[in-house]
């Protein structure tokens, strides 16, 4: 037996020359290289550049910096020692925005696709896989009657919950605009930041679901009959008139109520969304009355609910009014002080409270960003089901 | 109700100007456009460049074509009319490999990341996804006390498998070295064919588990604990001589047959796999007695069972005969002409013709490629469980 395995691994060394098609030249260097002192130095080979850039959300301001030639056309920059955070970055070549090819590390955000890093000890940590148990995360295909169309979804399950018996809360996780059943995983790390909240007993073992918020998708880039003949845009799209994305939501909740081991009650539900994802969880929590303890609205796309005049919208207040009087444990309300949407949402407050209707507000530095949105998960996500 | 929704989208079309965290300005061109002929233009905005190139493996030979440098600077090539396929390319921008800043569709095969279209009609359709029902796919984490680790697997299971109650067999389906338990999945469209097959009635409906056969591995790249440290290369290591990956082998079956609705018969077992994970599958198929009644070898790591010295391995070839005398449905070797495996493959085969042992050799024009590897699946999958 030993004999064969050596006789095969000559064979696999023979394979590596093959087994990979690769297209065009590569030069290999160490970028990313995260330094012992949490600065990062990138590198990039290109002998014939007139000038190499790095840009990205390490950059405060988002100034592209010029790297510097050294020898055999290596350019190289080092930043100063770096917070711990999640990053994204590329080069800018004479004036190309140009990924880095010694990192495989990618994510889409609508139609960007940018190179990645994360630096530890704080909330990098958290948005990295440790040595704990991790949950499954599956990509599910649910029908929607509400829209006419088979759609797909993202579910996470805590550790356990396959070998299991136990029955688990839900928290349905939305998406903004430009996003899909992709977003909170990629971009959003749920699934490292709930294995180790979960792990670490601040966070309670629960189900995520993260649907797709556009209702004319049935899926996400790439995973729909448009096939790669899609370009990821802005906005899903209504489903021609039949219905919208709330309207739909029922078919959700039965796909997972009915095909997973959930408490089918108020007390462990929640629902939660950043922008778009936002006004989509306020108008869920409000128009399925009674059906969620826990809401959470991420740099939400809400405002005040009035009509084209200003007039107050008294269906929706009448509504708000139910919501607030069936009562609810948690309705959490996160916005970046840098965000567009900070304005509208502090005028939605301002009715809440006008209202009676409780939430709890949590201001937080910076915009609009998946930054921010991680951390309103992490934040929101330990407060659930207690 | 329509008023807030009139007044919300107003909000998005903000939201889109911002929710993008782009990085870089990225000039939009159609790129690459399948024609109706199904010929293909690339197109790249490089106004600086003195030469773009296009390559890929839509290219025979794959030597790079210089593209034609249009009005503002929008260089640009159509290929001829191209056979159905899947097909992977980059550009080269004065000598640098970019990638194409205006498809967001991108494949990683060990550490090369490549653009991808599909030209349908044929093969192609079958690497698509269709108007057909759509298995689920997931991402599973499993003990395997063999190793001492627990491992991350994909597992897809059928149309229909979640809200039904029926018991399916199973195909365990291994990749080559610098593979995962994601490229079957990525690379090999495993997913469409099987929807499309077993929509078309060409394939019983089955579980396909994807685990990863690099025994040192807990996880694909990015997914295990060296985060976005582990840079993706040939061979996966082996697990500091506590066990290979066919001794583990028997954790991974375990799991699945304990937490999947599974035949636990050989008449509802394959396993196949390609290169390393074809050595993987004859290594399995044969140490696991009277286990699986379906084997396939994909330009598999195999060759004639002999001692570093040339004699022949009495123990191999005792085992082979258990194989044989236990029978079994098919034994299944493809192999493409012009695969640096060819040979050995062959000298494999006049090994078993001298034992009688009965297999069905499928030979193909090619190489070592995901092109052969998808085209496999696609008719070996059809021969099981019948």
């Amino acid at each position: 037996m030993k004999k064969l395995i050596v006789c095969l691994a000559a064979f696999l060394c023979c394979v590596s020359l093959f087994a990979q098609e690769n297209l065009g030249s590569r030069a290999v260097v160490n970028s990313p290289e995260i330094n012992p002192d949490n600065s990062v130095t990138f590198r990039f080979v290109a002998p014939k550049a007139v000038q190499v850039q790095v840009t990205g959300d390490f950059l405060n301001p988002r100034q592209p910096i010029t790297m510097k030639e050294g020898e055999n056309g290596v350019w190289e920059y080092t930043t100063a020692p770096l917070p711990s955070e999640l990053y994204t970055y590329n080069f800018i070549v004479d004036g190309l925005a140009v990924k880095d090819p010694n990192n495989v590390y990618m994510i889409r955000d609508v139609a960007s696709v940018m190179n990645l890093f994360i630096i530890g000890g704080d909330k990098g940590d958290l948005y990295s896989v440790q040595n704990v148990p991790h949950g499954n995360v599956s990509k599910v295909w649910y029908d929607s009657p509400t829209l006419g169309m088979k759609r797909r979804m993202t579910i996470y399950t805590p550790p356990g919950y396959e070998t299991g018996k136990t029955s688990y809360p839900v928290l349905y996780l939305l998406h903004g605009s430009g996003g899909d059943e992709e977003a909170w995983i990629d971009l959003g790390r749920t699934a490292q930041i709930m294995d180790n909240l979960i792990t670490q007993g601040k966070a309670k073992p629960m189900i995520i679901v993260i649907p797709n918020g556009n209702a004319a998708q049935e899926a996400a880039a790439g995973y729909s009959q448009e096939n790669f003949s899609y370009k990821p845009a802005m906005g899903g799209g209504t489903r021609g008139g039949i219905a919208t994305y709330p309207e739909s939501f029922k078919d959700i909740m039965k796909y997972v109520e009915n095909n997973y081991r959930v408490i089918k009650k108020k007390a462990s539900r929640a629902v939660a969304g950043l922008s778009m994802g936002g006004g989509h969880a306020y108008m869920i929590s409000k128009d399925y009355p009674n059906t969620f303890d826990y809401v959470g609205l991420y740099s939400a796309a809400v405002g005040p609910a009035t009509d084209k005049e200003g007039n107050v919208n008294k269906e929706v207040i009448s509504q708000l009014e139910k919501q607030r009087d069936n009562k609810f444990k948690l309705y959490w309300i996160a916005c970046g002080t840098d965000d567009f949407l900070f304005e509208r949402n502090k005028q939605y407050m301002q009715q809440l409270d006008g209202m009676k209707f409780p939430y709890i507000y949590r201001e937080s530095d910076g915009g609009h960003t998946w930054r921010n949105w991680r951390i309103y998960l992490s934040e929101f996500a330990p407060m659930l089901f207690k």
